[in-house]
């Protein structure tokens, strides 16, 4: 996305700050975005915020509370636009803000909820405030896509995340596969699992494995996402099941990550339905493992190549960690 | 390996432009290492050299022939002991150092080579010239590593290549290949075909593909390596054949290359014949497709973990490509 700067250096470190914020609400904030928004009045924060657990209040919402009056004539950097509609559980952002009387708000991305889509914006400048509209739409949507997916294509965003040596393989041939990874890894895939809504493993694993699915990192236990299986048979207790991968559809939330095994994770590939891939490699050979994909209905070569595009890697411990994103990427 | 600083930072960078130049003669040295030299007098280049194409003549001789009479006096920085015994082809470069009269030799490494190993460092000291040994052991062993491998163990340094998508396949089902890696792994592949000695495949990859195996970069035809195939059957013209993994001693070369397939690479992992790891890896999946490595005899997973250290990894175009040192690397 080719996104022309309209604001000055300044305002995109502000900016990139409230979209640095609005991490610490993921995984937490259901339905709703989590946004980050921060106060700047005459180079001193006044105010910040980020959406908090459940979705309420809202990140705007938090910070003008902080802010108090230090709010008019203030800059509101705030990471997705204000929403424009009341609901039972709080006033619209936009009322909140025009009644605070900043000077400027300076939004990073147009919230793609048709509800609000560009209204916030539109009721801002109409009650006087000078807006920049997205200003930093990129980034903010790197930090956005599950809830930009959800709203767009009416399902979660997906990252499928595989584990494996550098052959491949996610397990050795007799399925064992304690451990690939190092320490190192595996607590970044736990902090992963505390930033997402959901997780999905096959009937397969639950079968060999039944895996907890937990955040065993000290202090987040509590961010343990809902957990679900993919097959014809009875979830376990406490778990959700459902029959197809197009069926994530009706989890109706933001964030989804599918944990394998082979067979899931080639249905998903298959369905066209993983947006980011986040692998793991342990720095070991395996040699006639299991391999971490089956069949993903390829039929040429030529066909496999442009459709991810590496958005992140670094050293976990010895392992290797990347992110590819679905290409062409969300755009907002 | 921890080796102390034994020379100045100033000494240091010029042993080490010493050991870049070794790399020039990397691949055209035939048994001989590859060997840099140059000569410094009051803080200029006076001599340089490499070891020429064929074997000889050696680095110290050629810079000991441009730099005349300046050697008296001068700094000599070799990357590898100059050699002790007289040959058919020259003198031993001791005696032609020891006649040229500098004042100090810097030598990165001893020479594993039991008719030097010492004698050479011995005679320059006992000619009254100031003797540096071992200053950068670590270092020049990395560019020496197919010369000492075969002086200590008898049989070629090994580096396993594998050009795989990101779920480790070589190859989709019906065995279609062309092309995972893109224009720059693939020619990088050529440029370490040119640098290594021979390039072994499968006799299945030589009956699949009749591989040409050959340098394909402009100028460097002629530096396509010797072709081996492993298998019972005969090899193509021009090529040789071996029978087992083991009988790569029998090439007595510095540096060969294992470009596959998996039943090949397997066999030379089986073996503990992998001294060296070069993987390509382009950014697609293909799912369901050849992996890249067969059975390899490992029968728990903890004992996969501590063979490989990462010792390179840089991007190729949109590919990763990584080099993985057998370890406990070599010593010198
Ligand atoms: N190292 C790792 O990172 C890792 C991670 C996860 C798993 N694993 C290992 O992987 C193995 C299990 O993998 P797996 O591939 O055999 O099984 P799996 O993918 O976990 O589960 C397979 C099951 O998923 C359901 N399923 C798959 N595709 C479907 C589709 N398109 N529509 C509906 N349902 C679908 C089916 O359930 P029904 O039979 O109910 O129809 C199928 O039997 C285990 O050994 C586990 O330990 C390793
Ligand atoms: N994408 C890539 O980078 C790449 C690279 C190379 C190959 N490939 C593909 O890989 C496929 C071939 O692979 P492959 O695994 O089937 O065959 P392979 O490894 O090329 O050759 C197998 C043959 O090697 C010999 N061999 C293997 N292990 C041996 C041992 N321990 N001792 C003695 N001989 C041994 C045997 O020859 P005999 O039958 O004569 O006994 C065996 O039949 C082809 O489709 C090729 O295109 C892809």
């Amino acid at each position: 996305m080719a996104v022309v700067a309209k604001v000055s250096g300044e305002d995109r470190r502000w900016l990139s700050a409230a979209i640095a914020l609005a991490e610490r609400g993921k995984g937490l904030t259901g339905n709703n975005p989590s946004v980050g928004c921060i106060i700047v009045k005459d180079g001193i924060v006044v105010g910040r915020g980020w959406t908090q657990p459940g979705g309420r209040p809202h990140a705007e919402a938090v910070a003008l509370e902080l802010a108090g009056s230090a709010a008019a004539g203030a800059t509101i950097f705030v990471s997705l636009e204000p929403c424009a509609h009341e609901s039972a559980r709080g006033p619209a952002c936009t009322d909140s803000l025009i009644t605070a009387k900043p000077a400027r708000v300076v939004g990073a991305l147009t919230d793609p909820d048709p509800r609000t889509a560009g209204k916030g914006f539109d009721r801002l400048e109409a009650g006087g405030i000078i807006v920049e509209r997205d200003a930093m739409a990129a980034e903010a949507l790197a930090g956005l896509a599950g809830f930009v997916t959800r709203i767009t294509k009416g399902r979660p965003h997906v990252t499928l995340k595989l584990a494996t040596s550098l052959d491949g393989c996610i397990a050795m041939a007799d399925g064992s596969s304690r451990w690939i990874t190092g320490d190192a890894a595996r607590a970044h895939a736990h902090l992963e699992r505390a930033r997402c809504d959901a997780i999905l493993v096959g009937a397969g694993t639950v079968r060999a494995d039944t895996p907890k699915l937990d955040v065993r990192l000290p202090g987040l236990e509590v961010r343990s996402p809902r957990r679900i299986m993919l097959g014809s048979g009875m979830a376990p207790e406490g778990w959700e099941a459902i029959r197809t991968p197009q069926d994530v559809a009706s989890l109706d939330c933001n964030r989804l990550i599918v944990e394998g095994g082979a067979q899931t994770a080639s249905a998903f590939l298959r369905a066209g339905l993983v947006d980011r891939l986040m692998l793991y490699r342990a720095p070991i050979l395996i040699g006639g493992g299991k391999p971490c994909l089956g069949d993903i209905d390829l039929t040429d070569l030529t066909e496999a190549h442009g459709k991810w595009r590496l958005a992140d890697t670094r050293m976990l411990g010895n392992d290797r960690f990347e992110v590819y994103e679905a290409f062409p990427c969300l755009q907002a």
